[in-house]
């Protein structure tokens, strides 16, 4: 499989930065997702839903994942988000064979993507400085919501 | 924490046994799971819902997760689950510190159970013949939606 290029690897974390700026704007823990198919297509895209739907289960990823719909196969997809996956969507990645995961920042939060890589994921890690200036922000006001979120 | 008696946990996965009953009778894939207390109460129950909400989000750990509701701590909870955890499942089970999971059976897949044991979660494996009956059909009447559910 073809490595991810920087340059578009950027585009689509605006996705995921839209999506977690919407979040933030309803009230809710600013992480987004968006998952792209092998051949670009944007295929899903959601924001984390705790505080929204009171959903403990929807995280950026899986709701991005969920938007997404069945798929037969995830070969070749790219799971981009804004914020280090967790345990919980790191598994998601590994379990249905997602190819690839764009990671906007992993300064905040480091979950499980050094994991991914040992099972063949390709990881794109940004560094991205909105990104990690959004979760610091939110982390500093809401520290009760945020331990909640990664279960801590 | 104490460990969990194998009473008990038969007892708990008739709970599972019959959210996967009720999966199948939907036309779904008959796995089950619930999410038990640290003082035994009954936190939140479901099956998985690939088919019937088209949604490969819903496995039956997170159904049982997400039907619990927000909880501010999962220690001392017992996710219990008619199939082992796939990947996905067992890092939910991981991130939220959830300190045991109950197997029904884990012949017809292996998942990340042995992965959660390294990591301290107690895990009892029950070796339910029921529970391999009704997985070990319906993957010989239905293939092609078992790899679906679980990206193979």
């Amino acid at each position: 499989m073809d490595l991810l290029d920087r340059a578009t690897a950027r585009i689509w974390l605006t996705t995921a930065v839209a999506e977690a700026r919407a979040g933030l704007a309803e009230g809710g823990i600013p992480i987004g997702a968006a998952l792209y198919g092998a051949d670009g297509t944007l295929l899903g895209r959601g924001h984390n839903r705790r505080v929204q739907d009171d959903d403990p289960s929807t995280h950026a990823e899986t709701a991005a994942f969920r938007s997404a719909g069945r798929q037969r196969s995830y070969r070749g997809t790219t799971m981009v988000t804004t914020l280090s996956p967790c345990w919980y969507c790191s598994g998601l990645v590994r379990q249905f064979n997602i190819s690839r995961v764009v990671v906007g920042e992993a300064a905040t939060f480091h979950g499980g993507h050094d994991w991914l890589a040992e099972h063949g994921v390709q990881i794109m890690l940004l560094d991205d400085a909105e990104c990690a200036a959004m979760m610091r922000e939110y982390i500093a006001a809401n520290p009760a919501l945020w331990n909640e979120d990664i279960g801590e």
